[in-house]
């Protein structure tokens, strides 16, 4: 079969190649890849900077954000063949640490844990794939053009329960979210932001391509002026950092209304020195009792939230994220940034 | 009566002067004051920096920090003449928000909330002072002596109460804290911490007097040797930040555990500039789900938690803490700081 293939930490070695059809071992289901989403973390991957092949190997097969029918089921399994499934990235770490144990991977304590197209598994982006009967959530047909953007929704699921838990430490009422970023995750982050009902605003930093169409069909405001004119209009009880610009971060802390809350989502560039007023931040932290705090990863339960997300929103909204599809020989285009790309698809069929 | 006053916003106005009594009104106590604590907060006000008089008045009745025994209570009331209490610093906003409207007024939202001894509202800093029959929280007599440290518990009740329900919005057993700082706020967040079982690590940066026995008796291990090498030894679950200190509030981030919670409690100082590579620390947070937040204040739960604290404490630790008591017509020596301080006292009697 063909397959997404990388050597990880060597840069230009991706590759779309022949490898051996996998065989699904006990309690595994055997699927059909239909397509993968392509994101920050793969284009990391291939410049060598990130991931792991699997043991024995020096090949990763990419792809993390899944789409596909189930071929083969494991007998009593739940998951049918003909179903539509999205894969689960992360898998516990086999010692596990106590988070792993309790099913809260995401939360994974030691670091061990292993991740589909990442971290020595194999990934999604390739013709077939076989993942235990449990590590996939099922899909409603109507989402099969879109389904693979259950992960990216899988961890904006997550970003959002965590600050609700987090809020609901005392009374907790929000009326606004500002969304800096107006990319897959933020866009979703927005969309789930509209689901609950609260005032959505997104702030867009880069290229405006489709995206003030998107943030307006939503029902949202769309804001392109800079963090803190965005923030002075809107003081937003709940800013979702989606950007990866660490000045952002550090600018969202004071951005906030009193009991506020930064959740950051972004792989922030490590390196470059940022001189600061940190003081006045973390007075104002303290003061109004805010909270900044990193969401990464999601588990069963808030890929099945991303799921019932996806079902409910507009297919023809969730459409108009995936701006561009290539097909699994022209791969490497995929992987290629082109303006006005917010989610591009690698379709494997 | 006599009482400790003070001319907000004009530095060297503090006094210990003859003012009326207060007059009990519907539903008040009388109390007849015993003793106030001094804290960094009245150390600001006196400076000039901060604080706000009654409306209609240019005098505002210094301290927070209270203990007093109950003179006069209204008919009905739980409280009876006799008892031991503290005051309870904040009341709700006359709005309210909706978070003082639930009681969670140490979370207000509107910043209309007023203080005794700080906003708009008489402190308990006099031979006698008056609040609703609600606004106090009532103490095993055996804390007479050290009483008035209910009020800096609370607001370590409050941070550990927040520690553990930002905690619990995933599986969470944490083992081990670090404290950084050895003032009051940081010896009551250890003792606290060796309350609920934990590992306690206090991080001293400033003079050791009394601190190192003090940590030592409280069964915790003193730290001398700067965040970095502390953080390496502990890779704590938790850091209490009692400092104020901006640089520690930053290398918090980046010294805790996967799934770390850091709780800001200090008053950090606007104005100086620090560079910072805060891409690293952003990317850690969001890697390891890590939160910082900040604490202030408490509201009528935490006062009681931390009566209970101090109760179930060692008395003679707890005296410890205060290292030199003054009689209120010295009260200007209690503000000044000296060598070997961790708590000073003003009796009142």
């Amino acid at each position: 079969m063909r397959a997404m293939t990388v050597e990880p930490g060597r840069p230009g070695s991706f590759e779309v190649r022949e490898v051996p059809d996998p065989t699904p071992g006990d309690g595994d289901l055997l699927v059909r890849g239909l397509a993968a989403g392509i994101c920050g973390t793969d284009a990391e991957i291939v410049a060598g900077e990130y991931g792991e092949p699997p043991p024995g190997s020096d090949l990763l097969v990419l792809g993390h954000e899944s789409l596909g029918t189930v071929l083969q089921a494991p007998d009593g399994s739940q998951v049918r063949p003909g179903d539509l499934v999205a894969g689960v990235v992360r898998r516990p770490d086999p010692e596990p640490c106590a988070a792993c144990a309790h099913g809260e991977f995401d939360m994974c304590r030691n670091g061990r844990y292993t991740e589909h197209g990442i971290k020595e598994l194999d990934g999604f982006g390739a013709e077939r794939w076989c993942v235990p009967a449990g590590d996939v959530v099922v899909l409603d047909p109507a989402l099969e053009p879109v389904g693979m953007l259950v992960e990216p929704a899988s961890v904006v699921a997550k970003a959002w329960e965590q600050i609700e838990r987090i809020g609901e430490r005392s009374w907790f009422d929000p009326a606004s979210v500002l969304v800096t970023g107006a990319g897959p995750i933020g866009l979703l982050a927005a969309l789930l932001g509209v689901q609950r009902g609260l005032d959505v605003h997104v702030l867009d930093v880069v290229d405006r391509g489709a995206k003030p169409d998107a943030v307006a069909a939503l029902g949202a405001t769309y804001h392109h002026d800079g963090l803190e004119r965005a923030a002075e209009k809107v003081r937003p009880d709940i800013v979702i950092e989606a950007t990866g610009v660490s000045d952002l971060a550090f600018g969202a802390m004071a951005s906030t209304a009193a009991f506020g809350i930064v959740c950051l989502t972004g792989v922030y560039a490590a390196g470059r020195r940022i001189s600061v007023e940190a003081g006045s931040g973390y007075r104002e932290m303290v003061l109004e009792n805010d909270v900044l705090f990193g969401s990464v990863n999601a588990n069963h339960r808030h890929y099945r939230a991303a799921a019932d997300a996806l079902a409910a929103a507009d297919p023809t909204w969730l459409g108009r994220l995936i701006t561009r599809r290539v097909p699994l020989d022209d791969a490497v285009r995929a992987l290629r940034r082109e303006d006005g790309d917010i989610k591009v698809v690698v379709d494997l069929i």
